[in-house]
């Protein structure tokens, strides 16, 4: 029995809860080893068992930890809960509302983040599989010689992600943005069929071992740019120095808003500070102005401040930071690229 | 005004429903033609609106048809529908629980496929966005030239993306399956650092103008690889024949089934026959045995049988069919490739 399964059934006890029904991908795989491709059902009790769809069996049996059992319908998963006694059935906030309603005239239902709770912390392994995903990331975007480079967009982002795969990395770990000129003011650019203009941004990560990296840079050519760029990264660079165990997340949030408020472009930093990541590229928590969750040692979050001037160009700066005594930045790539 | 919004509006007046809750980026999209990068909640209502996240607005403003405000808050944005009058609410059944969690106290909540159904049916336009994704994915396989490859599995997979942007495809509309040997007896296999074996299961589609492709060929090498194949190519030609309108879904499955489960193969058909796609590459009906919706004219539907035998290989053969009076394949790929 592994401990993040251990945990569960802890947390179980504690609320009185019978069982905790798992089907988000990545759940599934944090406590079993096992990733579906199609869907799967994994229930936390005290025998645990994940009801595989037929076409996964053959995976699910060479990879889960966890006993796993093909599915046939709904009607025969419950049917067995039930058999067994289970009345109270916690689920995950992100169950879809169409499985729920199966779920409710047989079942108390309670919604827990246990899995979500301990994937916040990661462990010495999984810190190394982010940092290795970073350094595949990194290596590869200075692979690309950027400042020389003469092909379009959407050919860099290609480009960026065949150096990544060709570094080692299963693929991308979202869909690279190249944006460049006017459109760098979308902070989720699709790359286009043109030549790059001025400023570049790129916002890119790897996927290693199942683990994602997230890194984003700016490059800046006239003043105006050089300007909103010096302001994003001494946003960057003080909320990274502040990060510590036992501050809120907002307060991180806090120190890069009020910098780029006090130069005036409160209303253009338009998202959060940072997200958590992890198997997921979005994990939580986040350095957000609505997040008070307390930062910890083992959490890793990005920075990833922002300034967009609709119409004319925006910059930001990125990167993930494991958090011990202090944040420490993953990777090595310089802020500045030029 | 468009005909999807007085669609739903007419769905709603009859089910007497205030308004419909909408989410899921290709709902939003297909609504508004706004595809959103964070979230949004598009609400169809006599004054149809969307709250996009502040990061979206510039993006939303301008290709939205749909009028577009930026979102506050959960509470603001639930207090105005209150302040309209609204109470009853109908929800997407893909909605995720803690979304309906926070909306439970304030409203009426039914959940409602209104957008699924109107999916269901390709416009003119819509089928031609799906051919030309089809036509990319089909002549870059064929630039491959799998039968002389000397590369990985790996590199093949990136090989054919790098084709279909070449030709134009935004980008894959999945990841790419090229698995061969005895990894290709798992229906979703990864592509594997390895140079490649025998059989060569391929199973890619390109993405063009928001719209899915998928298709699946298996080159095969032995007699008993052979055999199979030919079963697999059989269910293949005849469900696709047997394709036309007033039938149900059902009915096309067991087409294909029966001939497998004919041969002795039934129980290595591990999944349904086909399913629907379009803006998303799942999309609803599919050739399942528990699907009993009626075949329509304007449904596209892929048709795809497989035998995977564990341990030592398997085959799959797909098409993606349009169906009008009768099923139509689109795109122009040999069923045999060797």
């Amino acid at each position: 029995m592994n401990l993040h399964i251990e945990n569960i059934q802890n947390d179980l006890k504690n609320d009185d809860v019978q069982a905790y029904l798992l089907t988000q991908f990545t759940n599934v795989e944090y406590i079993s080893n096992y990733r579906p491709t199609s869907f799967a059902f994994c229930i936390i009790k005290e025998n645990p068992i994940i009801y595989a769809s037929s076409m996964d069996m053959e995976i699910a049996k060479n990879t889960s930890t966890v006993e796993v059992k093909e599915y046939e319908s709904f009607e025969v998963m419950a049917g067995e809960l039930k058999n067994e006694g289970i009345r109270s059935l916690a689920i995950e906030p992100s169950l879809p509302y169409s499985t729920y309603e199966k779920l409710r005239d047989d079942f108390e239902i309670t919604s827990k983040t246990y899995v979500d709770k301990q994937r916040m912390i990661k462990t010495h392994q999984e810190i190394e599989n982010i940092t290795k995903a970073t350094e595949i990331a990194q290596k590869s975007f200075l692979q690309l010689d950027i400042l020389n480079n003469k092909n379009t967009e959407k050919e860099i982002a290609f480009d960026l992600a065949r150096h990544m795969i060709e570094n080692g990395a299963e693929k991308e770990s979202f869909d690279t943005i190249v944006t460049s000129g006017a459109n760098s003011s979308l902070p989720h650019a699709i790359p286009q069929d043109k030549k790059l203009e001025q400023p570049i941004l790129i916002d890119w990560g790897a996927l290693y071992n199942g683990y994602c990296s997230d890194n984003t840079r700016t490059m800046v050519y006239s003043e105006k740019q050089q300007e909103i760029w010096d302001i994003v990264a001494e946003a960057h660079d003080k909320a990274i120095q502040t990060i510590k165990p036992g501050l809120k997340c907002s307060e991180i949030d806090k120190v890069s808003r009020d910098i780029i408020t006090e130069y005036g472009y409160g209303d253009n930093f338009i998202h959060s500070t940072g997200h958590s990541l992890g198997l997921d590229i979005h994990e939580t928590p986040g350095f957000s102005p609505r997040d008070d969750t307390i930062v910890e040692e083992g959490m890793v979050i990005t920075v990833e401040p922002g300034i967009y001037l609709e119409g004319e160009f925006g910059v930001r700066l990125e990167d993930t930071v494991a958090i011990s005594k202090k944040g420490r930045i993953i990777g090595d790539l310089p802020l500045n690229i030029i």
